[in-house]
């Protein structure tokens, strides 16, 4: 029997620990293929490398069997690259991005490279799982989790995904009994609220440096923050239809405003 | 009376023709902040600047009365630094972003700095729209769009925007008299497929270049693509929340599977 064919992408670089964790446990259910940036590449969101050659190298970082490759690029490049020339299009069954080290809850789907390298995937129709642990450090304790991101992974290979192939698992900081099980969620609608500090460089130039603060307004039960507050590891299906159906009525109003608007000359 | 506060930015770069026609237009309007990137950004998505200072520098480049900064950051880092340093919180009355050269319906709304930067502009609670030609040339003709471009924005300024802030906005590349108007549409389901060229750079190593084929087989009358090879200007109100909410019920079945199947022992 074939086993199956899983693609493991990170964006804290491809010596970051939480990308070794989901090596190991994914090379339990199948042949491994990693592709990874050569330094961290947190928050290239969606990023694509257009105007630079990109650049591969393999490396033998992992446990006997496990093919992997270091990229010059960002999260996607690693999975168009490995997709397109590593793999030369042998069909993947699932493609693992992480485990980051920190959470990418709520907004920041948006701003993280492993849930968009995650997210470009099942743009291939990949299934596809951005897994986080909400903790920061590099020696964070991928322990209590592992039997979760495993299960989760086994279910990914075993079922169909219906109605969409991308899903955001986050995973409290919590001893392995503490943890009360996995939930299905919807993305909270919370922010960062920014500020930059400021500085001189060296040269008496000035910076800005950002940083910021995620604020959560919205704590309904069924939120990803409401899961991870409570103890539960959130699953939220994700996509990329990002059109806002129930806005789409309310603007239909602007198709007639400008129809029936004098067009102004302008030269 | 005040007139309105609107920043201008883009992700061609604050040099790009396509910027000077939307400061233009915008003046027309309202009091205008430019801040955009000095290097073209394309293709950079949601990607922030978090490991690196970011610069701002003054300059010179549009008509008397427009304050006007390049930045070193990412589209979404100008957005950041407007709000927060140049403007320093006081209420942005819309921002619009481009006029793009080159088109970013369907799935390019992903990919795209211009359309990015609009997004963390709504996610500011900013009206916010991203303009985008499709013409990828340095010498696209902006003009038969601009009556249009500048009825969009008044729109924007003189009505609520209920239940979402961004439009992402193309304009198909067509003289002005075959411009058939506006039509509010869903994000085409469409996809890039890519290859990479692959060469060696002068010192003999290997390197990939990016490429790709946008294909489309969502072909329906509702979608942005339709709209634009048909002559209208697509009007996608588009969104943060990334939840798939069609998904979420067939997968509460891995709550369940999770749930009841024993949790292997990992060390």
């Amino acid at each position: 029997m074939t086993r199956p064919l899983i693609l493991v992408t990170n964006d804290d670089g491809i010596v970051a620990p939480g990308i070794r964790v989901l090596v190991e446990l994914a090379s339990e259910l199948g042949d491994v293929v990693v592709v990874a940036p050569d330094s961290p590449q947190s928050g290239q969101g969606h990023a694509i490398t257009i105007h630079d050659p990109l650049r591969l190298k393999k490396v033998n970082l992992f446990a006997p069997g496990v093919e992997a490759w270091e990229c010059s690029g960002t999260p996607v490049d690693c999975v168009k690259l490995a997709k397109h020339v590593v793999l030369k299009d042998r069909p993947i069954d699932l493609c693992v991005s992480g485990i980051n080290h920190g959470t990418n809850a709520s907004i920041n789907i948006i701003y993280s490279g492993t849930l968009s390298a995650a997210m470009e995937a099942s743009l291939e129709n990949i299934k596809s799982i951005g897994f986080s642990l909400d903790d920061f450090s590099f020696d964070a304790d991928f322990n209590p989790c592992k039997p979760w991101v495993l299960e989760v992974m086994k279910y990914a290979l075993e079922h169909p995904f219906e109605s969409g192939n991308l899903l955001n698992v986050n995973i409290p900081k919590l001893p392995a009994e503490k943890l009360r099980g996995l939930r299905i969620c919807r993305q909270a609608d919370a922010r960062w609220v920014e500020k930059f500090v400021e500085g001189r460089d060296p040269g008496g130039q000035p910076y800005y440096w950002l940083t910021g603060e995620f604020v959560n307004n919205d704590t309904a039960e069924d939120t990803d923050v409401w899961a991870l507050q409570n103890g539960y590891i959130s699953v939220v299906p994700s996509m990329h239809d990002l059109t806002n159906y129930k806005a789409m009525q309310g603007f239909k109003a602007l198709e007639k405003y400008a129809v029936a608007t004098d067009m102004p000359a302008i030269a």
